[in-house]
């Protein structure tokens, strides 16, 4: 990828996502940050369900956009913020398991512009079955630190 | 637009939102469910918010997908529910008000995939500002309706 | 729409435009130009068909594309130019027709980011059928016309 | 991936391809076919220039919407048939280069609709650079081949 520009990129992260309530609100967890990429959590519970029992594809978007813009987030200066200009989501199939996992990842980090993908995957006994697929851009606000 | 093909399509869908607990969570209402369009209503509440305080923009999604989702519904028979395909949302603005309105609809019916657009508002001392825009492909599937 | 920062911005769309080799490739053409819209014709030939004798569906996002980007254009200071960061584009019937007619518009003008959406439709027989949607994100490169 | 539907899908493939004569207005050829991916090539030339002198974005989609829809199409039976329903494009660099390469890849089969992605990479001085990055949703029509 390209080279770290804030060694304290996951310190800087974690303490984002502390402060959006949303992610708290659907029991939302961030176990994983690393250089270019992240990992969101999200148990199955009543709560994010749609009308068949299955977790609902805004909840799936949610973590989806949240891990890949993080993602963006780990890979700008401690100066910048990153916003998410828009993204496009094919969800593939319900999603139906325990538990979900959103990895969100830099495919072409910019100055300005940086693209990212994000796969959702439903655990279900032990195992991952993709059902979502995220294409998103993020744009980088120089000079404009999370305070 | 094209002719209704299920007089109570109305009931049907408010009764469809009513089982989404994900809905409910973030306390999204429908107001208006008319043919080929809806409206989801959210006041702005902390338990939505991102870092800066403004509505979570996986929340904003949520209820475009779903107005937008919800327009697609009120044009399929009663024999017949719908399933979101993959959609492209455009975050212009940061979501700053006291309520947000999403207002889906359908752009392009077929029988098999139905093409809808949403728009949400931030409604703020009564003005109304765009803050995202989506562009949806929908699959309808005859013979499964949600029981 | 916001004022008018170029007055010469038809002058300007019209000589990039001029300088597209792809664009006379196909036989397009870009008889409209207005602050913040514009369209690009299209005549059915046998050079751009597809396998069933339709219009191919990567020339109608060209069309589609450059009319969308070049309304964004119209609205940019005479210093500044464009490029597509992405779009979205719903194919929803086959561009069955003598001609095509990509209509171009912004849909949320901004400093950096323009929103812009473009329909395209097929003209056969006098009447207009949509056969493509878009939704596009363009930015503005300010200090850097096309010399 | 999954198992072949059709062993005689290479053939099928590149008869579709032949029959397109907008592949061959913009001088692209399809080296690769293999179940699951394909590339197409396409040479620089003049005819195929925007105003700067490199590669026309919409021809760059031109050959990532038909690389990554006949990477679809290697999936689906003899019976058959493949359509784009939707597709989303980022333009991530200028197409510079000798020459352009467009790999597409199905990333989710299924029985009605096949999500699949692309690359394009702009080939300068035999070295590859990433030029723009695509999803797509295919519709599979059964039981409507290309006659």
């Amino acid at each position: 990828m390209s080279r770290i520009s804030d060694p304290h990129f996951a310190e800087r992260v974690r303490a984002s996502f502390a402060k959006q309530h949303a992610m708290d609100l659907i029991h939302a967890t961030l176990p994983v940050v690393e250089h270019g990429r992240t990992e969101i959590h999200l148990p199955h519970w009543s709560g994010v369900e749609q009308q068949h029992g299955f977790v609902h594809g805004g909840v799936v978007s949610m973590i989806a956009d949240s891990a890949a813009g993080y993602a963006a987030m780990t890979m700008v200066p401690a100066s910048a913020s990153v916003l998410t200009v828009e993204y496009k989501m094919n969800l593939v199939a319900p999603a139906d398991g325990d538990k979900l996992i959103a990895r969100g990842k830099v495919v072409r980090p910019g100055k300005t512009l940086i693209v990212t993908q994000a796969e959702v995957f439903a655990v279900k006994d032990g195992e991952e079955k993709l059902c979502a697929l995220m294409q998103q851009t993020i744009m980088v606000m120089h000079g404009k630190d999370e305070k």
